[in-house]
Formats: C-alpha cells, structure tokens, sequence
C-alpha cells in the first residue's frame, strides 16, 4: 500500500511518544509516594478508597469517549455505552425506577448530576423557586447561579436536615410558583437525609400539584439500597431525578456518577433542546468512558452482596467510632443508615492530618469501607487530645 | 493498638476487592479487542491517539480528586494541583495571556470550558446576547440554554467562517445590549478561525464598548501555538476567555480541557458567587485528577520541539490526503494551519467504517498526528469508489 510513498517514510508514520524525562520521572514518582503516604489518613471525605483499578490501565492507550446519550448509536464508536448502560441499569434498579420510566448517564460527578436533575426541572419550569436548605452542598447555590433559577435558602435543623416549618411557611408564601425541591439523601455534613414523604405531603397540604423534586444522594444513594430500614429515597418515594456519585460509596479514581431522571420529562426537554439544534441531552457532551468501565468493572467485582458488606461494615465502623470517642468523653453521633459521624470540631492541626472539613463548630470523618479500626482509633486519640488541649 | 478488638478482626480491616468474574473478565477482553480493531479506522475525529499512558495507570488505585480552584489550598489533599497549574501554566503562555492576568483551571472538556467562559460573560453582562454562528459545535447552543442567556445564530459561510455581514447587521441592530461573542477558533466542521481582529473592528465601529469575547479553541487552540503564521487566536487577540480540549490535539484517554479567563472577570464573578456561600468557581466542583497528571505528563514527554514536530507532521498529511483527493479527481480543501480536510459527503457505509462526522453535503477525515499515510490511502480510497458508485 505505502510503496507509492516510500520518499517520506518519516512524515507518513508517526514518531512514538517518548518516555518522560528523568527529571520529570522523579517528580512523578516523588508525588505517588506522597498520595501513597496520605492513605492511612484518608478518613475524612466520602470517598472510599478500598480498590485497585490498575486492571484497567490498558484503556489508557485509547482516545475513548462517550460522547452524548448512552443509549443512541454514535458515529463515535470508541466509546463504552454498552458498560454505562449496564450502569445505569444498576442504578435504577437500587434507586427503584419503574421499569422503562427512567432515562440516566454517567456524569462526571455530583455536580454534574445536579446541575442535569435541575436543568430539568428549570426547563419545566421556567418561572420555578428552587427551594434547598442551608445544608445543602455549597455547589447547589453554584448551580442554581449557573441556571439563572430564582431560589431560596430554607433554614436546616442542627442535625442537617432541613427545618420542616420554615419550608413549609415559605412553601405557603408562594403558591403561585412551582417549586423545584432539592432534597438532601444524606447531607454533607451531616449525613442526614431529608424526609421526602413529609415534603410530598405538604405539597399535598397546600395543593400545590405542579412540582418537580430532586434528590442529591450523593453518597447514601449507594447506601440506602444495601439496608433493611432505609428512609425513603428513591423513585418510589416520588421523586422526579436524583444524583448519585460513583466515587464515593462505590469508589473510583477519579469523580464520576450516576444522573437518573424521569423518561417523559427528559423526553420533553429533549425535544426543546433538539429544537435549538443540539440532539445531545447530557450535559458534558463528550464525557469520560473510562469512569462506566470503572463502575461497571467495581459492580461486577464486588457484586451485590459484596457491596451490602461493604455497606454492613462501613456502618459498624461507625458505631465503633461512637464508641470510642465515648471512652474519651466525647459526644459524637450519625443518623441511622449513615457512616458519617459528627463530633465537636478539633484544632486546624488535627483536622489538616486527617483531612477533616469542618462547618462551624462541628466536624465529621466519615467509615467507608476502606477505614480500619486502626485509623478510626488513631484518628479519634488526636481528635481527643486537640479537645481536650483546647479545654473543650 | 487494635488489641482491644480483636474480636472483630473481619469488621476492622477492609476485605480485598476480588477480582472479575470469568464471565465479566472475558467480556472486558473482547471489548478491548474491539476497541483496539477500531484503531486503524480512526480518522473522522480531532483526537490524537499516538500516546500510551499505561505507565500512570498506578494512578487507578487512589481516590484522587482536583476539587475547586487548583490555586488554593485544599484539605483534600489526595490532588495533583501541582501539575494542573503547570498544565495550566503551558495553555497560558501558548495562548498568549499576559502574565498574571488570566485564571484557569483543567476542565473535563470542551462543554465545561464553553459553558465556564459563557457563564462569566452572562454574570458580568445579565442583559448581555449570546451571538454565534450556525457553525458552532451544537454544544454552545445547549449551554445557552442551560444559561438562560438569549442568543441569536449567526449565518456561517460555506468555508464554516461566521458570516460577518450578518453579524454586523445582527450587532448593529442591538447595539443598546451588550454582545458575548462566542468565536470559533478551528470549527468543528471545517476548522475554520473566526477573524478576530475583524470582529472588533465591528465593534470598535458600533462603538460598542461593553462586550465580551470568548473563543472556542478546542482544536486549533494546541495546534496555533505551533505554526509560524497563526491567525490571531489568543489573549493578545483580545478575547476575555478561551476554551481548549486537552484530549484533541495533545490526546487523552478522557475527555478534559484548560479554560482560562482574565482574572479580573473572574475575581468579580467569584465575589458574586461567594455571596451566595460557595467558594468554588470552577464549574465542576469535585474534578477529574488524573486528567492534569495526563496532560502534564504528555507536555513533558513530547515536549515543545516534539509537539511542534506533530504539528508539522498533521499538516503534511493533511496536504498528502487533498493530493491523494486530487488523485481520485474528488476536490478536498482546508483551511491554513487545519488539519481538517474537507470533501463531499460520501455514502452512509464509508462514515460507519471509519467513524466520520458528515454535516449536509460535507465531510471531514481529520489528520491527527496518529493518522498514517496508509490510513488515508486506504480511507480516500473507500470515499473515492463510494462518491464513485453514487455517480458523483
């Protein structure tokens, strides 16, 4: 074939990558001793961190992407649709979608997530109040800025969920709007999920029928479905979409999740999008293929009942830590079904060797699966003794 | 220390992840077959694919996440911020940004950045009109919406420039609102540049003083830098912000980018919504870490002579391809400096087998540095004998 143009074998072929240069080869490898050096401290964000994915590194040869909707056929055709859509299959069977009335993706996280499930919900309605409480994660606010969607902050009770009268009042003040309810399925802070049947029945209370409701199940949506006794959550509580994070509860390198909507509103806004010359409904567009194989790969690995083990020992971890900061005095408690135990927040020494956000004058860390007893104790010995040298 | 509780020594330590099942396992090796029998036919889209990353792949195994601004502090400290901002350091000296005053961040690709520099422009003008043309990626159309930014679609000329007698006309009619002009620097289509200078002598001509530039770059914005008569396409162009993929020219195995702005746009903006209680103005929040590891670890690898050479070799075989078009008597062109060669639309059987993107009459092979003569031998060869059997 190439015989013809034998005069340039150097333009025709292309010049292999070359290694990294040894300066920049240390750097590297000084920097993977650090990440590797932060693991035994890694007890304060959601993130689970017991898995190995290096199985996958030879996708890391390929220009894979998987670009616009999952389940359309794509010129494209280095994609992983046929893993995301046994993702999104996953998904809405634990987040209990009726069959064929959902329509989802894999994001690249929770922002993603919630900035779809309220695009949505603008598109709607367009003269819609995003109503979400105070405990909201700060990236809702963004959000609802980036969607140019008026909205209200609702007052949230000390233990994360939201002040259920203050809703309720402002809901009452403006019944002339739908709302658009963000609900916490496991807040931040605090792990507390918001109640939605109390939320359904004052939208019942006070006739509002026309409502869109999205729940932010970042971490407890991979939770909630692994327990005996889970609050309501799901798509058979009532609500219209939800976000999941991939890398939280599942765990994965690098931020991905789930968004799950409700088929026919999906399909409506499909429509007016399609009308503007966009045939794409997902918001990224181009979107990371490497992060289903990921999900896919961790949900076959662990199966279910590797997950629900997971989620089994994540809880009693938690409940261990209540336990021990009881023996050091400490009042540390979680909701029911949550990993995320909240104590009194500790000096800025203990909360930067730990990783630990703090709000105000509380912290948490949080027992996913990868957390020993042994981090827990460690972790929970520096918490006492900042307290304790605080005069707390 | 884990004395005490020994009598749970299957709750304190994590399990081990097993591995795939066989089932699971085999059907993970024949995608990955699949994917690598695509690879000969992968000339329809502007994705590099001569790298192998496999050597960052220990990356897989940690909860790695860049989440908010690369340029503060985080108490997660499992990031690679510091090679995000050399990543960023790169884009900003190649695309010509004064020093200090412009902020960036690594993207998860081209829609985040589009909708990252259309976001500040709406923030900075609320009244503002979105102005592009019929030839912008159908993207941008999505991100007006999500905005809720009112736009108007430009007429596109046949060579996939915007039509600028139109857009004067169009400004000159609106000149009491201020225009958010969103450029296209190598469109999709035809990978053909926006004039830049001409565009704001329009607006110097309007008189309009209140505007706003942003440049969709995601091709060319790698490839410009490299060639030693770019047409204008950076900040000394005078553009406010720029949107760059990172796995197009450059190439990675996900999707991801670098948007940057003028930091005294950000800075206002981030005050606005640090007003609403976020501190984070990248749009993602939690981001993709391994991404900047990518890119960094490609910039070092090639370096700037070795990206150079690739540019220079993807515009010899784009010339190699509108000679071999000539060969068949088919007319192929591109623009100066593109590597997107254009020619008529061939049958639906030829797009399929190698993943080409036709829009109406039109479409493009596109001569990435992967891209062989024997590729483009054997592509133009199926486009020839099927323009052939359809008498064209």
């Amino acid at each position: 074939m190439s015989l013809l143009h034998t005069e340039c074998p150097d333009l025709g072929v292309p010049e292999a990558m070359p290694p990294l240069p040894p300066a920049a080869s240390a750097r590297l490898a000084a920097f993977a001793e650090k990440i590797e050096r932060l693991t035994p401290t890694f007890i304060g964000y959601p993130c689970s961190q017991d898995y190995d994915h290096t199985n996958l590194a030879h996708f890391l040869k390929y220009s894979l992407n998987n670009v616009g909707d999952p389940f359309a056929d794509s010129i494209y055709r280095e994609n992983t649709f046929e893993f995301e859509r046994d993702v999104v299959a996953f998904f809405q069977r634990h987040l209990r979608a009726p069959d064929g009335e959902t329509w989802g993706y894999v994001t690249g996280g929770g922002t993603e997530g919630n900035l779809y499930g309220l695009f949505l919900a603008r598109e709607l309605y367009p003269d819609g109040v995003v109503y979400y409480s105070e405990h909201t994660h700060y990236s809702v606010a963004k959000i609802v800025r980036v969607l140019g969607a008026r909205s209200i902050m609702i007052r949230g009770q000390d233990n994360g969920e939201v002040d259920y009268d203050d809703l309720y009042e402002t809901l009452k003040l403006r019944r002339d709007v739908p709302p658009i309810l963000m609900v916490n399925v496991g807040n931040t802070m605090h792990g507390a999920v918001d109640s939605i049947p109390r939320i359904r029945e004052m939208l019942k209370d006070l006739a509002i029928t026309r409502f869109y409701i999205h729940a932010d199940a970042a971490l407890s949506g991979m939770i909630l479905p692994f327990v005996s006794d889970p609050q309501p959550f799901g798509f058979d509580a009532g609500i219209d979409s939800i976000a999941v994070s991939g890398h939280k509860f599942i765990g994965a390198p690098m931020p991905c999740g789930v968004a799950l909507a409700r088929r026919r509103n999906v399909d409506r806004v499909a429509r007016s999008v399609e009308y503007v010359g966009c045939m794409d409904t997902t918001i990224a567009g181009s979107r990371n293929a490497l992060s289903p194989l990921i999900l896919w790969s961790a949900i076959e690995r662990w199966g279910e009942d590797g997950l629900r083990r997971r989620v089994e020992r994540a809880l009693a971890t938690a409940d261990y830590a209540i336990e021990r900061f009881k023996e050091y005095g400490i009042e540390a408690w979680r909701h029911r079904n949550s990993v995320t135990v909240v104590f009194p927040r500790p000096g800025g020494e203990v909360i930067r060797r730990w990783q630990i956000a703090p709000s105000r004058d509380i912290a948490h860390i949080i027992t996913m699966p990868h957390v020993t007893h042994e981090m827990v104790d460690l972790a929970i010995a520096d918490v006492a003794n900042s307290i304790a040298a605080s005069g707390g």
